[in-house]
């Protein structure tokens, strides 16, 4: 079956792998099972919404990569992954959320019968989709095999990202730029949140010509007035009201890579504490902008940041932004790298973040960020061009 | 802070609550860790975009759940859940996403605050978003609790509908027609996939009337021709053509509750081999609708579907259903029974089911599912009411 709908160059997928083998050479890990979708996609190409399943791929140093996965979902694998179809292999149906048996146990045996039971396995033991009781099993199946902790071990290569990936995330960006600009001709006291997200929801989609917009890791957010104080609270059904601010957390994505974008609509004229804080927040942005530069560190941004929200008397508490690129749900950030004054990881061009230093208070909330990409010299470049404020709209 | 928008009535609360209570104490758990966020809702009426980071809820014997998580989602818990503010506690932002510490302290912190760390600690081990690592941590410190394997305790009490839930999925059910109405009415050959996405989001999220729509567990899935034949591609720009099969995978959601509902639409004229396969599908699907009744089990469904396939000489080897109700991303089954022949869980009345026997074969592919109801007496109801039928457009 021919992949005809490979993303990227074979020799980006080259890169990709030579990279994250020399991190499992580093590790001393002969072999590593990545079940991250995020993770699996990067390395071989692999994309479908069966991540609800137990399903991943081995990285070996010698051979080519191995997906693994339920039956079904190999005739994806096959259409998807750069590798040859003996590179995919499956297990039975009745393995699937079933209470007798496990699918590590299918991994196990693979794992064995590839010379690699009493061998070093690298596990991403943080991550979503790989369950505590996928380690317990692998751990009873695979008595003699060291069994290390290769948590974001792929996630840290994939933190500077390839020309090829920076094409991908200025496409996203066009798609951010595009909902933004829709939500913002739209809006107006009245309309129903929920008939909002179907254009967000559209915009998104359609995309920019013929880059057609995937589906983001995260559904648009917009929580209104007092509830705009908790970031993660999803739509429902009431109308925008004139004298409150609405934020929009949303992202472009194109092809799974992402450009996190927010901006906060104010109907109506907003209160003075408001306006300050908006200052505060834009100043906080361009300082952490000036210092998102190479040889700085994360946390350079973050106290850059924190000054003026700390002269305005904001304390924020919370971390300020994220490396963000290629994402499946629940999150598109990369779970490496945090924007936070504990957070000394050196800034290298081409790494990509969203400065994300949202405002949540007690009964109010603000989000004004940016999708930033580090440049070889100088302030990092903002993916997306739309002024860096609080809309208003009276 | 009032919980203006709990979705259900506090009567319908305790008898979860109750529910989940007598199947601890028939597993002897003294305390029951929840954080599966179809379960935090279920239970809590928590609802927010939160859980790509850890967070859960505990189940005690003789206090109300305390609701346990992100500091900044606290917010957003204080807002939907059904206990009073002091059954919210908070961990601290640099736990999240931290390479120096992880939530879990803070979690056993707590059971130990309270005085279960000598106790039987249930846990959701085969669970999306409880990490393995989160699973060592609690081991560690924990050193003298009894970690016990929990999974799907509480999704098993789930198994049953109140009349409060089917009136949920009833709605979510009118959403789901409204979509495959909008699919039959614009498909066409030339169309691009990704502008159908566009408006299938856009009406799922319209919803019908007051009943705004809530997002789906997982994104439209709407293979065409041969790629039908790998169940979980997601969608791209390219077009619609004449003289292919497309299956449109979707379902409307209202307030968290799905209907899922499965149609497969045909440009032009079919060829024979499809239409037999319809043929034997819906007759497959009418014995197992006819089956589904209480006092059979989940695998007298699969044995009636199974008959009429493996006389059209089709062999499925997958599962044929799942139960359906309350869910996130990244999946709208409750992972409890199965509808296969493996699994002779028997039926009840108020279970629901999306009866799902889905056909990839090798080079094609056909979805023709039902949501349905199992009712007092008699055949199973369908949630939905649409043609049980390939549709045929010229």
């Amino acid at each position: 079956m021919p992949a005809a709908q490979l993303p990227f160059s074979s020799s980006e997928y080259d890169r990709r792998l030579k990279k994250v083998r020399s991190a499992m050479a580093a590790a001393d890990i002969d072999v590593l099972f990545v079940e991250d979708p995020s993770n699996m996609a990067w390395l071989t190409g692999y994309d479908g919404w069966s991540f609800y399943v137990h399903q991943g791929v081995l990285v070996f140093h010698d051979e080519d990569p191995i997906w693994w996965g339920r039956s079904q979902d190999a005739n994806g694998a096959v259409r998807t992954c750069w590798m040859a179809d003996d590179r995919v292999a499956r297990y039975p149906d009745h393995y699937v959320q079933s209470v007798h048996c496990h699918p590590m146990e299918t991994l196990a045996a693979l794992v064995r019968d590839r010379g690699y039971g009493d061998k070093r396995l690298g596990l991403e033991l943080e991550n979503y989709y790989f369950s505590a009781k996928a380690y317990l099993v692998l751990q009873s199946e695979l008595p003699d095999a060291d069994l290390v902790d290769a948590t974001a071990l792929v996630n840290w290569q994939r933190a500077v990202k390839s020309d090829e990936e920076i094409v991908f995330m200025r496409r996203a960006a066009r798609i951010s730029e595009r909902i933004v600009d829709g939500i913002l001709e739209r809006i107006e006291p009245g309309m129903k949140k929920n008939n909002m997200v179907a254009q967000i929801h559209a915009d998104a989609v359609r995309g920019m010509d013929d880059d057609w917009g995937d589906y983001p890791a995260i559904v648009p957010l917009l929580p209104s007035g007092s509830d705009a104080a908790a970031p993660h609270l999803t739509w429902d059904g009431r109308t925008f009201e004139t004298g409150t601010a609405t934020f929009f957390e949303i992202a472009g994505c194109y092809r799974r890579y992402h450009a996190p974008f927010c901006r906060t609509v104010f109907l109506g004229t907003p209160p003075q504490f408001m306006k300050d804080a908006e200052a505060a927040l834009v100043e906080g942005l361009n300082a952490g902008l000036d210092a998102a530069r190479p040889g700085n560190t994360a946390s350079d941004i973050a106290r850059a940041l924190g000054a003026p929200l700390a002269r305005a008397g904001i304390d924020r508490a919370a971390r300020a932004g994220y490396p963000i690129g290629l994402s499946y749900p629940p999150d598109w950030g990369e779970r490496t790298i945090s924007i936070r004054v504990e957070d000394d990881t050196v800034l290298e061009p081409g790494m990509t973040f969203h400065f994300m230093p949202g405002l949540w208070m007690n009964d109010w909330g603000l989000e004004i960020t940016e999708s930033i990409l580090i440049k070889p010299e100088g302030p990092a470049e903002c993916l997306c061009n739309r002024p860096r404020e609080l809309f208003v709209k009276d």
